[in-house]
């Protein structure tokens, strides 16, 4: 059975990443999205496993010290971070993995998992991205341009990522992230050694 | 417009190189597939432009001279190369192009190009691959026995390229070539001149 593989989607805010994924997790019932850790505490409606693993502030540091983590942060007097274990347990069931991180988180996980692929969802023009932002009406026209000049920051580091991918219409995304998951899975150290077992 | 980006295919002898590449054409009419030049006469029912580009010794040598070739080889006595031009033109047009080449060609191509994508389309097994070239009956068992000692000494060199696509169903390596095209039209370094200029 081929193993799975991880994959990392980062993308600035407002880009529509949530909705691309939603609909890729439509079509590819086989992948498994990977649930954050985090010692925040669970808002009415949240499930633990589900949207979150809730986990106490002494938990995570013994997870840190353990080497649990494959990337984590705080933020805003919170802990957040990807355990290593559910990734691995879902690699070796076959199941692809992808992690809805940022560049900083991703990162790190390179660093410990070179063969991690790297995603970068893209706005289609900064124009549409600066629409999509005024649309969804929940900033203030100051915070969507600090938004946007975060986004360009952003998009000067992400050069580094293997792939880039245009949000122009859900529909191109989706196809260009599942082709993506597909060519991956043709790489050499994959295919040498299934074939050279034959 | 986007740039076409050229992808070399090589694969040992039965494999069903042909028969894949056949299939995708069909799919996908954008394809430039690159016609060689050869010093070779025509035989009849092959035309000039489409099975080869026939030209003689002295063109082929000045050519050569004017490093109009991506690569070129000996094979009995005549001589076979890929003449950039054509493949650039394509390219310029926004098609993709496909090179039918060996793994030699292809280490001269990836020489001067370093980012054309290299394929090589494998045998879901040894046992598979002899059955197919059994099955051919073309070959005496002793020639079989030497193309399979060829794909598997081919084999060893291959991991140097991008992509295995393993042919066990034509659709299915079909959509793994597909795949790998759409792939690697998402590399930033594409991405990010399109997404920078707007």
């Amino acid at each position: 059975m081929r193993r799975g593989r991880t994959f990392i989607i980062s993308g600035p805010s407002g880009v529509g990443k949530s909705t691309v994924l939603k609909a890729l997790l439509d079509q590819r019932s086989d992948i498994y999205f990977s649930v954050s850790a985090t010692t925040r505490k669970p808002r009415p409606g949240e499930i633990d496993g589900v949207h979150y693993h809730f986990v106490s502030v002494d938990t995570f540091r013994q997870w840190i010290s353990r080497d649990e983590f494959l990337e984590y942060a705080e933020y805003v007097g919170n802990f957040y971070g990807t355990p290593k274990r559910f990734v691995d347990d879902a690699m070796d069931r076959g199941q692809d993995v992808i992690l809805d991180i940022e560049i900083q988180g991703a990162l790190q996980v390179f660093g410990k998992r070179p063969d991690t692929v790297r995603i970068f969802i893209a706005p289609p023009s900064w124009t549409e991205l600066e629409r999509r932002l005024t649309e969804r009406g929940t900033d203030s026209p100051e915070k969507i341009q600090k938004r946007l000049l975060r986004a360009k920051v952003e998009f000067q580091t992400a050069h580094t990522y293997d792939y880039f991918v245009i949000n122009d219409t859900v529909e191109n995304a989706v196809g260009e992230l599942d082709a993506i998951m597909t060519a991956e899975h043709c790489r050499p150290e994959e295919r040498m050694e299934i074939i050279s077992g034959r």
